[in-house]
């Protein structure tokens, strides 16, 4: 059965996801002669940049979540709806969801991607993950019962292994998370745990290229590799993670470390709709999709951002997974879906590479610009003004600066709550992260 | 088994509960010759009188929180550890917690209050208490939640029953949750739900006494229940909840309320620890104590704040249940502690009364000190700074100033965040509730 949304006589077009490139394309599509149809299965946008501060203590998570219905308050053609999207019916055009039948005229699927354990079923349900608020908020508790747990604990080797985090994957996400842990260990944990040995505590960076920060310049990388080095985090390039049973981490070199704490962000995978010709998907489960983001095999369907590939002669492998190729595929794709609602002819997408960078800790930061390249204090700067502009809402915005500023003077990260205990219960852990819209 | 804990030549000072009273205890032992052990079954301090605003998206749980361990940084004789309290054994001065055996000189309960639902389980089993921040947050995802459910209906009579709020005690949580409720209808929820015809959403006020804040002024009642009708509150005064099945209110006027969302705010009881001399108990499941706060039958037992009912000519009841009576207990009792080791005489408790006050909505407060009555925008800002005084830690005080100046322009509530969607399941509930200490 189909669910009840306004009547409209324009065509419709479908938005399945709120991360950047579905809040562009949607806010590009004001005052069109269409009616935009959102469905996410949160209702809020979240902004994934900054999920490793949730999870260190440094911000709240209500400052990095923007709710959706409000990004378009005075949008007339937008119509927004949560929900599970469970399968795409191409022929028919209507999606099945978690709320009853949605049919579109146009589908764009911009669902982003999810954290991608490469089939070790053994590691997913014993690591940390870090793609939502929610996860975030689950690994902020999981560290700080993990020093409440060392406290009861009179085995010096059980308390190592607690006071032990391995992050897996050299990104951005996995710096960023190594030098948090860092600065939590240096400034914030001695105080709030002085009974425990705080040099014992171990953070280690597992990372399988030669180098971190492998998209970025080997500058950069050099550059990180040192700050994290000098902050006292165990750097472990060409090496990688083979298995994890919850308290001993083996790695490909032989290695064993013991550790109850082990985050993962070595990869991510396309977040896919069911229904759609599984022979588009390529490396990655991203949807192969021509230069105007259509779906290859599909006149009506596109895919933007992380969960596309668009696969051209100058891309191979489709763009990076950042904010800036959704946000831009958003804004492109807008023009386009006008150009074929009035049979005009569409425009092929260029990507204009802005830039990538990442920050290690206070007045440490990596950045590559298109025609310049630095770190330190002003990369650091520049980082924070960047990731204040793109964060979404006045209101986030400020009460971030508030904290950033906070942060900094007082050397403090004032969020270390557990206001959810984290459990390392498989069951529970599938029900919150499936979970969409829950009945009443 | 005894957990770890440091040793000391002191007398051990085992307070359980780091709500008001609590810490101002274990604060005014610092530097004394006694050891200080908290024990909450969270690692954060709650500052209750917010919650209502947590609740309705006004804030962010985490600046009304505060880490425990954060306020007693500088303390050398404190210790502090998150646990379950499960029984005391005074004869052998001992507690009996979740973390193991804790044996104590000198024990202090100052474990507040809970929602009393006075023995009716369906009532507990379907309505929103609201004590707790998972409590709030559940509220706030409940609010949300109803809303989104609406647009899915086609029944109006089910429309109306999710977007009816009956909010269940007219003490200051249920007027000022009534209050911001109304706030959200008038100006943030008719633009996230243009599709839903507001003037539908129904706010009800139930109290079973003659009059509104009935702790307080005639005065301040009919301001306050003028305040609300302005508003659009219905407030149903000379009335009380019979029973409530998950959709229907029935209340003893006979009147019947069709709604899915009943906040629950009608009392509280003590939270005693089991081990207590039940015949200690009086009205309301609070400890009955002398007039220097001892446990009666008790050498060396004490309770404080809100679970103690000091039973004196001048109280036959005890005191109120508010924060000041804690704190001034709290403050008192740190001296006698002192004098009861030195073999000093005890100094009596008196409580000095120094006033009472709620908030409505935006400009309007009702406020009673001991020498004059205000009602409306002085009271309001009144109101406003006292709490922001009273709430612990600067961040928190900073981002909560933030927080009410930008609603106060912006006439917005920012959080209004499903982060994890809440789910009418007893057993879900019932976990969350109890679970203090996740095993890893």
């Amino acid at each position: 059965m189909s669910i009840d949304i306004p009547e409209t006589n324009f065509p419709r077009v479908v938005i399945v996801g709120g991360g950047f490139g579905g809040i562009q394309l949607a806010k590009n599509l004001k005052n069109k002669e269409v009616q935009v149809l959102m469905i996410d299965k949160h209702n809020y946008h979240t902004f994934q940049p900054l999920l490793y501060q949730v999870a260190t203590g440094g911000l709240e998570p209500d400052s990095i979540a923007f709710p959706l219905r409000k990004v378009f308050k005075h949008q007339k053609n937008f119509v927004f709806r949560v929900a599970n999207v469970e399968k795409v019916h191409p022929t028919e055009k209507y999606l099945e969801t978690s709320i009853g039948e949605i049919p579109y005229d146009y589908l764009v699927i911009a669902t982003g991607s999810t954290t991608n354990f490469f089939g070790n079923t053994e590691i997913e349900s014993n690591s940390m993950p870090m793609k939502s608020i929610p996860e975030a908020l689950n690994l902020r508790s999981l560290i700080l019962q993990s020093f409440e747990e060392a406290l009861l604990r009179d085995s010096i080797n059980e308390q190592e292994a607690l006071m032990n985090f391995v992050i897996v994957g050299g990104g951005p996400t996995g710096v960023e998370t190594a030098g948090a842990l860092a600065e939590l260990k240096s400034h914030v944990l001695p105080n709030d745990y002085p009974d425990l040995d705080l040099r014992r505590m171990q953070i280690n960076l597992v990372e399988s290229a030669p180098r971190l920060l492998s998209s970025m310049s080997p500058q950069a990388s050099k550059q990180a590799e040192s700050f994290l080095k000098e902050m006292g985090v165990n750097v472990r390039t060409n090496d990688l993670v083979v298995s994890y049973n919850g308290t001993t981490v083996e790695l490909k070199s032989g290695r064993k470390l013991e550790t109850t704490n082990l985050i993962w962000s070595a990869g991510v995978k396309g977040s896919v709709i069911e229904g759609i010709n599984p022979e588009v998907l390529v490396r990655g489960n991203r949807i192969k999709t021509d230069s105007y983001n259509r779906v290859s095999g599909y006149e009506n369907i596109f895919a933007i951002g992380d969960v596309a590939a668009m696969i051209t002669e100058e891309t191979p492998n489709g763009h990076p997974g950042v904010a800036q190729v959704a946000i831009q595929q958003g804004k492109l794709l807008s023009k386009n879906i006008i150009n074929l609602i009035n049979n005009r002819e569409l425009k092929a997408f260029s990507y204009l590479d802005l830039g990538s960078m990442a920050t290690v800790g206070r007045n440490k930061a990596v950045v590559d610009l298109p025609f310049i390249r630095f770190q330190g204090i002003f990369a650091w700067f520049v980082w924070m003004f960047l990731h204040l502009l793109f964060l979404v809402g006045f209101r986030n915005k400020l009460v971030v600066l508030v904290n950033w500023i906070w942060n900094y003077f007082s050397y403090d990260r004032g969020t270390r709550l557990i206001i959810r205990p984290y459990r390392k219960n498989k069951d529970v852990m599938d029900e919150e992260r499936n979970l969409v819209h829950a009945k009443l």
